[in-house]
């Protein structure tokens, strides 16, 4: 038998995630666009056309309209993993060059680190969010490097696209780009990786 | 002919320089400790034990407080370069790490990002530190790597420091340092560095 009419619990269901969606998105332009201080129920509320009480009601303190603006920042997507080293890395770092220039990831970042370090609950969300954008790039170095040298290696992945923009105001083009994964592959001797041509 | 005593002018000079570097020192402490909006005259003028129409007199805008303390940063002293393009880096490299630590050169880097964005006099600021922060890393690498290339690894070297602060809240240990500056010279194809050991 086919199910053809949700059940009312399913339709609040699909409803709440709707809302949870848009919240978030509004969310996290006010945080990117307008700062820390400009995000506030009211503010959210009048922005996603829903009533504070509705914001209230599902999501009561400050924290929870940073994690659903989080959560809108975590469902940007991984590629599909070719099995080439080189390519795979190019494209997750291309993809963070993305979330940077469209979704102002490098200001979530920044606002996380400046609240992370004085308040737990924001520290535990930074976690999460980094440990999500790093996974793909770890699992894909993972055969390659270990422990510390995994770790420099990571943190410099991300270095060559966040720092251009932290340092210089500038995205990373693609030959910087793809310069650095060439680097890092060589420097840690994996095989399949071409010398640098420029 | 030994000249003895100064001049009024050349005291005048040593009262206002000395006055600017105690300026600068407690306009970096606001800034790193107490953020942006607490950077005031009034604050700085309490703070540092002057009297507020010292400050105006000679540093009238919000934005020459902001140099000030940035001159602080900039006196930030480099080691003396050993010709060992693996130990100048090592030693640079550590030396960002006690910038962030003791100075929070990152806290300061990440405020410059945020307003260097939007405010043209702010960006030029942060041009000018950054450029003096790498100046070292790209002198050590201008011999190895140019161009796009050169740029690659000059973010990823800032990255090893960076971000594992930026993203995890914690500064990098020696080991990832040394691993760091490994894996980027002998993935610039550099002769003298040795493989990485763990």
């Amino acid at each position: 038998m086919v199910q053809e009419l949700r059940d009312d619990t399913e339709v609040d269901d699909v409803r709440v995630s709707r809302t949870r969606r848009a919240v978030g998105q509004t969310a996290l332009r006010i945080l990117t666009h307008e700062g820390w201080e400009a995000l506030s129920h009211a503010h959210v509320a009048a922005s996603a056309g829903f009533s504070r009480t509705t914001l209230y009601t599902h999501w009561p303190a400050k924290i929870d309209l940073v994690v659903l603006a989080l959560d809108a920042v975590r469902d940007m997507p991984h590629d599909e993993r070719t099995g080439d080293v080189q390519t795979d890395l190019v494209s997750e770092l291309t993809i963070f060059r993305r979330g940077i220039a469209e979704l102002r990831l490098d200001k979530v970042l920044m606002a996380l680190a400046q609240w992370g370090a004085t308040v737990d609950e924001v520290a535990a969300i930074r976690d999460r969010v980094v440990q999500d954008g790093e996974s793909v790039v770890r699992q894909v170095l993972a055969d390659i490097a270990r422990d510390d040298e995994l770790e420099a290696a990571v943190a410099m992945l991300s270095g060559a696209v966040v720092c251009p923009v932290l340092m210089h105001g500038t995205l990373p083009t693609d030959s910087m780009i793809e310069h650095a994964v060439r680097i890092v592959l060589r420097g840690l001797g994996h095989p399949g990786s071409t010398s640098p041509t420029a």
